[in-house]
């Protein structure tokens, strides 16, 4: 089976890419520039250019049997900056794409959703995939708007989809740019020296999933036949102040000195809480999360430690 | 209180511009060309051009209070054509609508939905707002992207809204076109004597509405406190076949030929049930339909001959 990966230079995109080679896959990549943190990988076929632009898509597409589809041009914290922008990049964009692989033979197409923004405010203490769809910013809204048009295609063209509505990924080489993650940018800031920083008072509750653990999910669902939606969390919620505890923690099993936190008016649209029920995917797809969040944050320090002492 | 009519001149629309007259607001339709089966109403301003387009929208919006927005540049059965073209046409217009609406004095807002598309195949006998939403056709999936932009609109940047999720309208000034209704469809072709066509048996389900209650529904919305969605339906549920024998009671009472009926296939988007559960509009608007379905059969067949019979 030949795969094409959408979005696989970037970070959660060059774990999928590993567990898909780690599979017997053959995998060729779309991304609109290399990997940040590796060199091109030898045994994967890189495509360079827009998933929005028809000619990259159709050239990209040739032989292929499977997409995955993870591109994002937006995240959730910029998406309401510009929902437009959001709507144009995101929906219409990957619209096309299922227009193009009606005429081809691909019949296979696993999409990363956000669990993190498609619900809005939970209405449960762990959410399950049966939660009503309310979000409450633009990224969750196109979210579902491209949930709805996988389900239509499957319904009228038999295009069969696995939707994994992902929760909080951290690991290795998430970037220091501060819009994608808490864990990531707050590693890079320690690993420099620089106080971490915190919006609001450090309460709200996310469920963080390690990105290997995700990666082999993407790939359970690409070779399993269920479709549908499935959460993609740790099924464990982790407030911000306990992940700052747990790179404390960190810090001081490595006989470092500990950091220093700020803290910074919370955003209007982060919801409190918000906590993945995963019984469906550990149910139909076989896959349990392996990495422990202790274990995940020291790999991740470690991770980010190199890259400094490297560059 | 002002109001900005957004498809005013359309079916729905004429009658929504009567209804908010009636109740002695002052009325502004933006619309892309006027009414086709009445001249301009005197006490009426009238605004012609693409609500797609800001600088028409700016002008539009100037002085207004509130804004009813009813336009559409598809129908259920033609979105799925050019997907595309609705999300640009129909989301991305509301998206842009709601931002330029944020830098004046308007605060509230009335958007008529789809009742019969946003909850896809129904997995109730009668409806309510809290089912699933999930849709199998662009025009509901575009439909719930803009009911989400709503609530998203309102949570951030308090623009109060109320979502009318209607069924099947019909009655007097429903175009002879064929895509947007059987009744007013079959109407036009039995008056002009050719046969009425149905797609598959006849025995699809829907929920008729009586354009005129619709509307009143509207100002309801329009100057109530209440927010948030609101099926907008007769709560009960009539077949094809029913109207078509409702439409020849109405011959038969006044005397006239009996009509012939074709059949073609079905099409793949058409649920076979769909009636709405109008409790909440009942409760929280103080509204109920007044017009039977055979009462509007009957007027508006009158209408349709009028029409033929001035032309």
């Amino acid at each position: 089976m030949k795969v094409l990966l959408i979005g696989g230079c970037g970070f959660v995109g060059s774990h999928v890419a590993d567990a898909l080679l780690d599979q017997g896959l053959k995998v060729r990549v779309l991304d609109l520039k290399p990997e940040a943190y590796r060199p091109p990988l030898h045994n994967v076929e890189y495509v360079f250019g827009d998933f929005g632009d028809s000619n990259t898509l159709f050239e990209a597409l040739a032989g292929v049997d499977a997409v995955v589809h993870l591109a994002s041009t937006t995240v959730p914290g910029t998406a309401n900056l510009d929902p437009v922008a959001d709507i144009k990049g995101n929906l219409i964009s990957t619209v096309r794409l299922l227009g193009l692989l009606r005429n081809t033979g691909c019949r296979k197409f696993v999409y990363l959703s956000s669990g993190g923004t498609v619900y809005g405010i939970p209405q449960h203490d762990t959410v399950p995939e049966t939660h009503q769809l309310k979000p409450i910013n633009s990224y969750g809204i196109v979210k579902v708007a491209i949930e709805n048009y996988l389900h239509m295609e499957q319904m009228l063209h038999g295009l069969s989809h696995v939707v994994l509505r992902a929760s909080n990924p951290y690991g290795p080489r998430q970037g220091r740019l501060g819009v994608q993650g808490i864990i990531g940018t707050s590693l890079w800031k320690v690993v420099q020296g620089e106080p971490i920083e915190i919006w609001g008072d450090g309460s709200v509750i996310r469920d963080f999933v390690h990105v290997r653990d995700l990666a082999k999910l993407c790939v359970k669902a690409l070779i399993s036949d269920a479709t549908g939606c499935f959460n993609a969390g740790s099924g464990t919620g982790a407030s911000v102040n306990e992940i700052v505890e747990k790179i404390a923690r960190t810090l001081e099993m490595k006989g470092l000195e500990p950091m220093t936190v700020t803290h910074t008016p919370g955003r209007a649209y982060d919801v409190p809480r918000i906590v993945l029920d995963i019984t469906r995917a550990k149910e139909c797809l076989g896959w349990t999360p392996q990495i422990s969040l202790e274990e995940g944050i020291a790999e991740s320090f470690e991770w980010v430690r190199n890259q400094i002492s490297n560059s």
